[in-house]
């Protein structure tokens, strides 16, 4: 009850100080933004000291290496915070933008300008460097926000809203327009996700877990990314140094993104002179292949690969190798087993690469591309808030203009529907 | 349980029939609206002794005179839902259109390309004529539907279900494309809700009170429309002839719909010059005035209006009239009482429509024009499912465009990321 109350409180002040950074002017919210990038950096003592009680209390705890390296503030982690603002504040601004305004036979002018959602709730993991980024997201596109990271980043957390209020009282905005959750009680989340009358939409980060729970809770709409079952398929028509180029690229140059490649398909009419170059390829990076039984049959040393191997995201250096039987089996498999996050097809056959585009339901659909390329950056959006594998609202990448929405504009002389 | 079964069984059809309908062609899609079409001129007797059965119980059980008239398919009903799929057969095809497509600095191509969503779920009222044209909607947008019309149609709309079976299967597409609901069982309608894997959205048509239930109780996302709570604001700087025209046509044009005006704001400034023309003009169309204190000052005749009219969606001949102290009392009162739907400001004055367009946060927000123009049709659209008075997805009047989703299309030439 008490935290209830709380959550509404901070549901409240979220939501009065939505109307103010709708109206604040471009100026104001980059100055904000440039506001809190000065502040991190004069107070960068306060988040080392802050950071080391949290990353203390984690090590106590039992914290794993991995959560500890995401918990820690470095040096050089503030510096990627401090950047981050600046650049987020070289953006365009998204907000007003007066699109589509065209007559009406009726003698009216119609178009559509584009707004804030209002207030936005983020739910994220003990990572310090993820409340900056989020803040500066929501504050870009003209929303407030409220922050609950991580129980373990506690601190840190409050160190870096220290900077935030700091910066947004010097941009003459209401501090409040970001507030970070000062308890580490997880019945906070319970109530964020569940206060339609305070939060617009919730954007969780995290494990899967996390958000699968967070959707079939929430009373609001969420912006979610669950995982990231991605493939290539190598068509028989592909050129094989291409082929090799993305399906190597796909897999390994990072293990532990979304938009990794987990499951390789290869055209049967080239899987014997191609699956020999991949294995050794894949081989010299360490990477364990898990195959069906026509690639164990080109390919002697690899291990079954069972059912379950074919909706695994690995985020490690395992993949899993399927032999079809050309386009039809490949875009059938995809569509039941990719998780509609990014899916490559790899040819030089134009006809093939149309129909991929086309019948491949996923976010992102490449045509000779490694999927490694999906993501907000490389996508050009300036900025990423997550990669969305839902088809309402936003799909695939989103950065400030999933953020948005876009109002009608009417403008008339007085005119009147007959 | 066996609805859930059935119910199930729908979603499962629908699921199939949706990866069909989205790769179909245009032409496939607008021959199945004409055969359609045909189908319904053809069984003009059916329909009508479909609808008798339909009458005659709803008579039975005391339907109330506006329930049954919503109910009967006239021959010139008839004609509009065969004239309605022509229309919706000649709109242009938003599915597949690619845009935006531009060159990054790493050298591959981006761009988004418009997809249908999937599966629709559609839940409206007794009216036969709207299970045609949501089913033409969804099928022109790509997508699969499951119809769950009010229980006091189900002969009619089984009638023009057969209609659909026969225009789908004669364009060579699944009859499982569209779907309508056999059971009058109110059980279905929470299967059809809380089904996300066969089920995308769901678009609810009714009263406000099955709308929030609906929303209460889905888990998947709902385009949802609830009340129409529109203003009209007289600025100090309206041209008076303008004002009258546009506050008589937004309030009396029609009485029932949602964009209908419920109250009106008058700048104080020119309060007792406009209000007795205003009151002269609502009396000769017989509507009933309720005024704030300041206008039962000028207008003595007029009732007390209470709080609760600020927030009555009246659908009636009845306004609710506040005189207020300039431009941000009108806004302040709008953004506190209006659904968000349409709100209108009448002034000459450049800077205060600027203001009243940024900072009232509606789905439409005109200058100038009736509230009566807030209208797919009227903005062009070509067709409406529905106005959204969300933010998330779709806002304001939702035509084909809303059904459908974009995902990202990326074009290399074996492009890796480094």
């Amino acid at each position: 009850m008490e935290i209830a109350a709380y959550m509404a409180e901070l549901g409240e002040q979220a939501r009065a100080a939505a109307t103010l950074v709708a109206r604040s002017t471009t100026a104001m919210r980059n100055q904000a933004l440039l506001a809190t990038a000065e502040a991190l950096d004069a107070a960068r003592d306060e988040l080392t000291m802050a950071n080391i009680k949290d990353l203390d209390k984690g090590r106590e705890n039992g914290l794993d290496p991995a959560m500890l390296d995401r918990l820690e503030l470095t040096p050089a982690r503030i510096d990627t915070m401090i950047e981050g603002l600046r650049q987020v504040a070289s953006l365009p601004d998204p907000i007003g933008e007066i699109t589509d305004m065209t007559y009406r036979p009726s003698g009216i002018q119609v178009g559509r300008m584009r707004v804030p959602l209002g207030v936005i709730g983020i739910i994220y993991e003990s990572r310090p460097n993820v409340t900056v980024e989020a803040a500066s997201l929501c504050l870009k596109s003209g929303n407030a926000a409220i922050l609950r990271g991580g129980s373990e980043s506690i601190h840190s957390n409050q160190a870096v809203a220290a900077c935030l209020a700091r910066g947004l009282a010097e941009a003459g905005l209401p501090e409040t327009a970001v507030q970070v959750v000062k308890t580490t009680d997880r019945a906070a989340v319970g109530e964020l996700i569940t206060m339609p009358q305070y939060v617009d939409v919730i954007v969780p980060r995290g494990g899967k877990g996390l958000i699968e729970r967070i959707s079939a809770d929430a009373r609001v709409p969420v912006i979610k990314h669950l995982d990231g079952i991605c493939h290539v398929y190598i068509d028989s028509h592909a050129d094989p140094e291409k082929a090799l180029a993305v399906a190597v690229n796909a897999k390994t140059q990072r293990y532990g993104t979304c938009n990794t490649m987990e499951t390789l398909l290869v055209d049967e009419e080239i899987a014997a002179d191609l699956l020999p170059l991949l294995a050794e390829a894949f081989s010299a990076k360490d990477v364990e292949l898990r195959g069906c039984p026509a690639t164990q049959a080109i390919l002697p040393q690899v291990v079954a690969a069972t059912e379950a191997d074919w909706s695994e995201e690995y985020l490690a250096p395992i993949l899993a190798v399927k032999v079809v039987a050309g386009l039809d089996a490949a875009i059938a498999h995809i569509n039941r087993y990719s998780s509609q996050h990014t899916d490559c097809i790899v040819t030089e056959n134009f006809t093939r690469a149309r129909r991929f585009l086309t019948e491949v339901d996923s976010s992102s659909v490449m045509v000779n591309a490694s999927t490694r390329f999906a993501d907000g950056f490389e996508y050009g959006l300036g900025a990423e808030i997550g990669i969305s594998t839902d088809k309402i609202h936003a799909r695939g990448p989103v950065g400030l203009e999933g953020l948005t929405s876009q109002k009608y504009v009417v403008f008339g002389d007085g005119h009147i529907r007959t």
